[in-house]
């Protein structure tokens, strides 16, 4: 019981600090970037840094710890991982729109695509989530999928999962970082070297990120907190698949 | 024995692509960036990522790993401890030496310290590494400390490793992109917009460091490659302190 309210807490702590991401990453574009638009101007460049951070960390986090909710355990795995797999599809979806956002925008305003670091590393971010997702469908929820390859995948699954997670975190504190130093140039605007309200406010932002992909990682990392695995010899094999 | 032959070959990979990665890091600096010196000017702050990359990344990793190797298991484990402190106080030390080359250069060139949020998350990362640095000296090195806090200070070393890491590339990604943008402007240098060859060597250097993180943190993962651990009820004191 005590495991149980740690475990509560620490899924509380992520969630607000899910929010906050998404709350801040919206106020930041909102109120010092022009707000939003989809017409291929910088307005719909803002769209960017919020589908990112709303799809890409923020709901991928939350449907990576779904499983880790002790009150589902007693619940039948099936209608989980269909939500697990549910918003893990609207994450990669808002992923693909926030991608779609920045080449159109560069289309328009006549922007090369595809040369900073973070662009390299957004984008490998991206295709290692797509492929993940579609190698788990095809390996946890195709009813042909053979036992022995949902077994063998689970392992692969979960690593590959944090793995995503590293270079979301890597993804967005460049692109945070990038963006603040392209508009905070000294000229249309205060210089980021001389940190106004807007740089603190999108470093704070920053910091939240980190932090919550902290909390995303000690709730994936912590082994008590693992949905109890019925996969063994003597369960039925009905039970085994749903397991895994 | 396949299962070590598949360590081996992972860790050959490791060791290579972190070889790779102090020789890129160094090659950018010295072909492209007018190489090292220590007396306040850009060629000082041009230690910064390579002390970051060989020290907070390269070294760092490595020494993470060095448990991790089949044939060290059978002996004791009282000079791996050693070897294992001693790397990560040298890649502490080249972190500190990094931060202090960039200090330096701002002080000398009057340019403010802490404002982008690539140092704030790096100050971040070298302060969480400190901690966990002297955390783990006062548990698992010095005599007088409890068995109790040794085995309860274990997991969270280990966990707290892997974030560690996580923080490592987001600085580091974050900190070669950040200065991509600085010194390919267009007007000293090429646009980076223009991806000329220093901005492609440059991001194969941030595509070799995400790799060689991933195959850290994948050679970390694998609960196959522990070193068996001894601590156990039956296991005499003196094996199960050794243990941890």
């Amino acid at each position: 019981m005590a495991a149980s309210s740690f475990f509560y807490a620490t899924f509380g702590l992520c969630v607000c600090l899910g929010i906050m991401c998404v709350v801040f990453v919206s106020a930041w574009n909102s109120r010092w970037r022009g707000g939003f638009a989809w017409d291929g101007t910088e307005s719909q460049f803002n769209w960017h840094p919020v589908l990112m951070v709303t799809g890409l960390l923020v709901l991928y986090g939350l449907a990576a710890v779904l499983y880790r909710i002790p009150c589902t355990w007693s619940q039948r795995k099936q209608p989980w991982k269909l939500l697990h797999a549910g918003l893990m599809l609207a994450a990669l979806l808002l992923s693909i729109g926030g991608l779609t956002a920045v080449f159109e925008v560069h289309r328009s305003l006549h922007i090369p695509d595809m040369y900073s670091l973070h662009s390299w590393v957004g984008m490998c971010t991206v295709v290692t989530f797509a492929c993940q997702w579609l190698l788990s469908l095809a390996g946890f929820l195709f009813p042909c999928s053979p036992l022995w390859f949902r077994a063998g995948l689970k392992p692969f699954h979960v690593w590959m999962g944090k793995v995503v997670l590293m270079l979301v975190l890597a993804s967005c504190i460049s692109g945070i970082n990038e963006n603040l130093f392209f508009v905070l140039d000294g000229v249309s605007a205060e210089a980021y070297s001389s940190l106004p309200a807007e740089a603190q406010f999108a470093n704070t932002l920053g910091v939240l990120i980190v932090a919550f992909g902290v909390v995303v990682f000690g709730i994936l990392s912590k082994a008590d907190w693992q949905r109890p695995d019925t996969h063994n010899e003597e369960a039925p094999l009905l039970l085994r698949e749903e397991a895994i």
